[in-house]
């Protein structure tokens, strides 16, 4: 297994998405892995809900990310939006992946139409034309948001009953036979998600993380 | 993590490559983690080289994992043709993984246009058709061949050789940023040919588990 | 005009499906033409409704089609999932034809839009899949399943009822503008369908021996 | 079997070009089946091939079908262009069939790639911008012009040299794996080509008719 | 800026059109900039409302434009059927545009996803090949009929009414981000929709024009 | 006309580059017209040459046109890569055009297949993903580069010559009828270029002011 740390960079600035993505991935932390470290952005905003967000974090993200690169196995960039990918990637020697991405793929792996469940309707567009560069769309079942802000996901009670709304609207609406979370902060429902709609629901943080594993033991093979 | 095994069904009967995919995945293998069992179909040809080679082993393959569902976590047919796995959904309540849907999508993750490596020129065809049908074949370079059948791939010296030139001929000619191995009998040759060619190189098998231990994972988090 | 007869081998064992298609094939034969023979293979399932019966009939269809190889002109395989049409054609020396492609080509040269009727709701995903990598699905407007059985599809007052509903649908819902038939053992339904309608209704054996017949006068002329 | 006569209309004015696709009908022709005649518009041009001739023959063309609605069973344009089948679909009770569509669509039940063979390369581009519309491309090899003129067609030995070769470099270059005959006045050269060239050829005009005379068995029957 | 004039031409015979086309332009003309001149097809039908009416347009259209071309600096075929632009692209050494065409590029560069108002329901399908063939179909939202003729365009009570209608199906109901006025004759309801529905709505002859003007002044520059 | 200005922001700091944009121009500039003025970000690099070039511009870009919002009729974003259109249009009231989008728009109003003439390898990537995710890739023949960065163009001779070379392989190899300059830079280059190449080249800039005219004519004529 290849050294150093998987860094799960959250860009937002609420500890506690950072918080929830860390358990959310304990299932995947074990003696012989590398490490899998979540770091909060300080300089984030309190969510990542416009495009303006998404563009602004790239600056604060580029550079806490070069202060990890010499203890950096692979970043994870947690926010479904993938912001700052590209230009990480043309930084760093470490693999980057992106949630949105691999979370996608993953539920590539699971079904054949791919519903995401997003918190905004302004994410649902932006989401698409990302979706669109990277040629996924014929797989993309819908993308429906519950109208939720980040920081609104907290309310266990009422977060649930809309994701399971949502999502039974894409299942039974637009054929979804699969389900993405669209944002880190929904890691929590995910299990509940899943018993109550009786289709696999991916969270894409714990979905990217898997395959960040799978490479670095990989490469650590050669 | 869920309880059971991951079965590995390697699709051809010639156990050299099933004990070549066993140590491959050795490095996936953890304490904490699912049993990974690598089985080889008794039935079937000693390369799966033709459609009525991957046709023909479905039905053996169904039998076999039929006999292991009560023990099983998740199954993994381990031919880069995927056979059977819409049949093997149908029948059992595990998750299935197919390694030529799971390495391409893994590949995806690592770059943008994908390079294949096939064994024969009748694979090429084969593969096309199905790619399609996933709707990924935009994000697909270019697949060539090595002209060298399931058995001979075991010829190390030859092998790579060729590996390494078909390789090339993806990445110069055909722009491909990321190669993935069209054969789970190619998997010793991964490391080489990633080190030889400077892109990331993908063992299907590999990388289908990684996917599938992420599956369960989540699965066990529930 | 080429020796030898037009197989249209029905894969499964409902020898009523095979005298139905038989029927329906009758105006096309015709004195200088190749005979035209409708068998019923013994192997095959009651009706092919999922995809372990679709790949299953695999091999006793190569077994079969082999023993008629050398009378053969042309074999169609008269079932919509067309199954085994890729390996059939790397063992016969003879043109090849499968009924869900032939079908869905022809009614492309009848409409621009294409409504398929299927029979049961686990077909609708098969084919998908199947058309997908075929690269036609931008002309198909839908496909809509009767939820009848390969053997419920004799009751003619039941069928036709819930056929005029779904080609209704695709119709009026789905803006269709010429229907395919989704299963060989629908053929006796065309004929009322398109009266009931007012738009083409493609039965797929006849379409797919049509072409065969024109590509033998074809090969024969040279 | 449907009364009435299928039409073939070649719209350019050249008769021996309408000979030819009558020589080319003859293995179509049966004593149950319909009449098939084949006219010569007298209002169009030597040959089809711009742009401005495939839209200038519309006019003649429709007043010519509606003199012969009454006796028509189908229509067929015989012209690589398709020119006009839209506005005679409007004006006609009868199927029309353009040999373009036809030509490609039943090229498509006899490989996955499709090559064609053009006249000259202002053709390449219009039935590009129409086969883009028919949805058809991803299926096309590509389509490359041997060079002449309608009328130059005629010179046998020139003519089949020149159709090898560019056969040959839509084969071996371009992956086509089945050949259509871009023109209707190149039917005579479809055997040569195919012995040659050892993958089928296409006849788009006798392509069309084998359909025609389908559809008509088809609607006779009901 | 290149000198010569560019004719806008109407190429129905309904005189009123072209006067709104003509009004529709003034803000497009200043001192420096071409001559913009509009012009009525007198052998055109009152509306261009079938296939029939386009491709009979084009030989007039052909003749008058050929008689234009000294003095021309570009053409304008204002017809939303873009009839004849390839053909005239042939005969003429100006540019040619299409107010099809460059209605929905411009309307891509001001949203997303386009709606399109068209007249007739048989114009939509017209449409729809036609963007087809140019590549454009998966950023069109949808295209939706008032089911008033050329002609009764005139009615401003009722064509408001009806317009305003069909555009808030398109935003709301198919999530068009912008609107596209199907019929040159719409013009005049341009600004009025605007307002209405809150999304930009392109005149397809001014936005033709204003690429016009932009090409001859980079023209004029050289 | 609707009052207030065009604002072109040049997103680099080289106010040679923006010097050349406002030359450009002149030829859209009238009495009647709106303001149309150039503008450097200081804070920008010598050239956009990255990714991360193109995500660090977005901050400062955003304060800038916030500063100029008042007074501004639109926002012309002048840069290839769009950097910050989508945050932009979040932010402001006024119409935001992209070159990159709308010089390859109007690219498709000139021609059927646009060949695109980059700085670097890196921005083939970069663009390439972009054009992806807007849905235009299939009027795209290719983009290839010249290899000079964004100060080298200024030296001529070398940056002409390049050019030609690049544009004939685009025309010549790739099928390309229509070139794009793929940089702000490459301004002064349009005309030589279309005249050695002998296929219409547009300059992105002048294009998108061309549309963005058009858009505030309509807008102001309401």
């Amino acid at each position: 297994m290849a050294d150093g740390t998987i860094y799960v960079i959250n860009p937002n600035s609420n500890a506690d998405v950072t918080n929830e993505i860390d358990s959310a991935l304990s299932p995947l932390r074990h003696a012989r892995g590398p490490r899998i470290s979540c770091i909060t952005l300080a300089e984030g905003p309190a969510g990542i809900e416009t495009q303006r967000d998404a563009d602004g974090v790239i600056g604060p993200l580029l550079r806490r990310a070069a202060s990890l690169e010499s203890d950096a196995a692979a970043f994870v960039v947690a926010c479904f939006s993938d912001p700052g990918i590209h230009a990480l990637r043309e930084q760093s020697a470490r693999p980057v992946f992106g949630i949105a991405e691999c979370g996608v793929l993953t539920a590539m792996a699971l079904g054949r139409r791919v519903g995401i469940i997003a918190i905004l309707p302004a994410s649902v567009a932006r989401h698409h034309r990302y979706f669109t560069s990277l040629g996924l769309t014929t797989r993309i079942a819908g993308e429906l948001p519950v109208g939720l802000r980040v920081g609104e996901l907290a309310d266990e009670q009422c977060a649930i009953a809309r994701m399971v709304d949502v999502g039974r609207t894409l299942r039974d609406g637009h054929g979804a036979d699969v389900l993405v979370l669209g944002c880190a902060g929904m890691a929590r429902y995910r299990s509940a998600l899943e018993k109550s709609l009786a289709v696999p629901v991916v969270d894409p943080t714990h979905a990217t993380v898997a395959i960040a594993l799978g490479r670095l033991a990989s490469i650590g093979d050669g």
